[in-house]
């Protein structure tokens, strides 16, 4: 019974993300660009320029993880077959006939694949992330976690900058209030697996990846049947909040309470009907 | 006959830059910088930010490149006798009595003389960018293509982020859909070299650089005194377009083909129509 | 009486930064930070942000080094010891009960102390940056210049970019006439240690230390101490700015001169109006 299921983990974290997984990444990447207003406009008129955007799209999170360990940016420009295959998805994404890989992945079905696996090369990538620090950096458990971190979500820095540059994308400040649900959980990913490979956690390395895989498949796809924002960890998240961020509201002593205690209720009101205005974040 | 051409190409491209043909492209850069509106003000009260800003008109390129390779973006600093001769004509032409540089500069035969002679460094620059980016990935031809694309024409991004950093520079979404010239033909020659270099290309370097030279040289001057913007390959990326990015729309046989015709003229009616409001674009 | 003078100086330049000197300067970086409109309630909402910028705000400078040498950025991480001392007083200064550590702030003593010690932390940073510079460039006098400069004044360079990225603060052109005095002082001080390393200023090391921190320590005080903006190299700054850029208005026989002094001292006019009306600038 063990031991197959050390068999199991162990052929699952064998795994090949190339061809299939990174055909999926590179799908659901090349779609959330497609989807940004004016893209397929750009592509019609500097099909150079879609092409880089959507490069930044699939290798984002590879280029940010190099920009921090200043390792050359355009490493990822030598891995000719990567290349060529997810500008083959930018090209038949954007110039298909009829539209029809569009058309194709409007169904949930296939969305429903696409992003599961996409989910998997996410672990992949934390994980590749923790390793490649610790070869640099014995030791630096904070360096794994942010190049983990980078890797697994950093693309959609790299985007937003992008559009920052080219005048399409006005940050709003209150856009940093709240984490994204994929920035979280590729954080929680790092911190697990850093602290995996510093043997502070006594699991293998398989067994992690596989638990960890399922559990991010099977919470995306319930977020994207459901449609609604659900957010495993929203109880444990305030549970620490209020721990290790709202205690002193318990054994404020001094006059201040009160007024801290309205503005705060009063800030949180605000912010909360700030959340709630906001249908849809932007995946990564 | 084939030995006094191979004496030529040779000697010409064992040319020197320095100094006349860096003091040439200095003094290009430089004047673009005063003709921002406000650059000599600037240059009144804060000379050094006005300093730094004409060393990153002047040395752009090479910054970029040693960005995207992950070497020191300062190093640039430690070529000294360059930093003092373009440190030279950045206190020439902004302090020079009677302003008399950049009068002498107005003068259209001089433009013409200097424009020319910055082309010639922009044939060197792609060369060495492509080398340089050989020396660190062998057989990575998009790595140099990148770099030598970066050298040649990419100091235009990197004074654009000063502009926007600065709060001088508010970037418009439909800059980008179309690639300035100096871009495209430096994209261009950039390719060129690197088939060159990867021996795609049956052409010796000293033939290939003579001839893009003059072809830069050349066009570059026709299109200074016929001051209309003749695009010289804009007949080749029309039909490169089309047959890469416009072959569906023969072979679209669905519903939505009329639809797409009739939002692509739309789309290309309002870009045309803004492409022709726009006169100057920035020289690189 | 000389060598007395020499043991309190060599005592003063092997003087150890950590602990109290650092928590001096964490403090005084992180309380900057928590004026800023809006930190604190960020700080509830979003303490990985707010942590993240404050740790922006205390690594900046040697960040900026990081990014300028092509070093990686992320290796202030690995100074376990320096972020868990910056993140003790981060948490301190945001979440302690009844706001005391900013109540403490508030009085004048205390923050002429943290601010004396502070400057002394910006002499060593400027000093670190010039040896290690050198060590990478022989006689690279302008890239030790730069990085002396990044690692004593750079730190708000970094923290501007991530108010730009975050959409909290928008650039305003006329900020850049003029450089603020802590990157005036730095820039001084990077120039003097650059000619002491380089042999050029028969001083030793350590007595230019103690010159140099004294200097900085006795005139921040005196700032703070009167609130006046006293510049106290502005004469010196006037009379070589005319010497460099202003001469030739002197000398100037053509027809221009007038037109020219007409629109400098309008500019000069309006620059200065706006310069009264900028009342706080914001501290390094």
């Amino acid at each position: 019974m063990a031991s197959s299921w050390d068999e199991m983990t162990m052929s699952f974290s064998r795994l090949s993300m190339f061809p299939f997984f990174d055909i999926a990444h590179y799908l659901v990447s090349v779609m959330a660009l497609k989807r940004q207003p004016g893209a397929a406009a750009v592509a019609w008129q500097n099909p150079i320029s879609s092409w880089f955007t959507a490069m930044l799209h699939c290798f984002g999170g590879g280029i940010l993880s190099s920009l921090l360990l200043a390792e050359p940016p355009l490493r990822f420009l030598t891995n000719n077959t990567n290349i060529l295959l997810a500008s083959a998805i930018w090209y038949i994404v954007f110039f298909c006939p009829c539209d029809l890989v569009s058309q194709g992945y409007s169904f949930l079905p296939v969305q429903l694949l696409a992003a599961g696996m996409k989910e998997v090369t996410r672990t992949w990538k934390i994980v590749g992330g923790v390793t490649h620090a610790n070869s640099h950096y014995k030791n630096g458990w904070l360096v794994m976690i942010a190049i983990g971190w980078a890797r697994g979500a950093g693309g959609s820095i790299i985007t937003n900058f992008e559009l920052l540059v080219k005048g399409d994308w006005k940050p709003q400040a209150d856009e940093w209030m709240k984490m994204s649900y994929p920035a979280k959980v590729t954080l929680l990913g790092s911190i697990i697996f850093t602290l995996q490979h510093t043997e502070h956690l006594l699991i293998s390395r398989h067994d992690l990846v596989f638990l960890y895989t399922m559990f991010l498949v099977v919470t995306k796809i319930i977020m994207m049947t459901t449609a609604t924002p659900i957010l495993p960890f929203a109880p444990f998240e305030a549970t620490i909040s209020r721990i290790l961020f709202g205690w002193q509201q318990q054994f404020l002593p001094c006059e201040k309470k009160s007024e801290i205690s309205t503005s705060t209720s009063k800030s949180t009101a605000v912010i909360s009907d700030k959340a709630k205005k906001k249908g849809n974040k932007k995946t990564d």
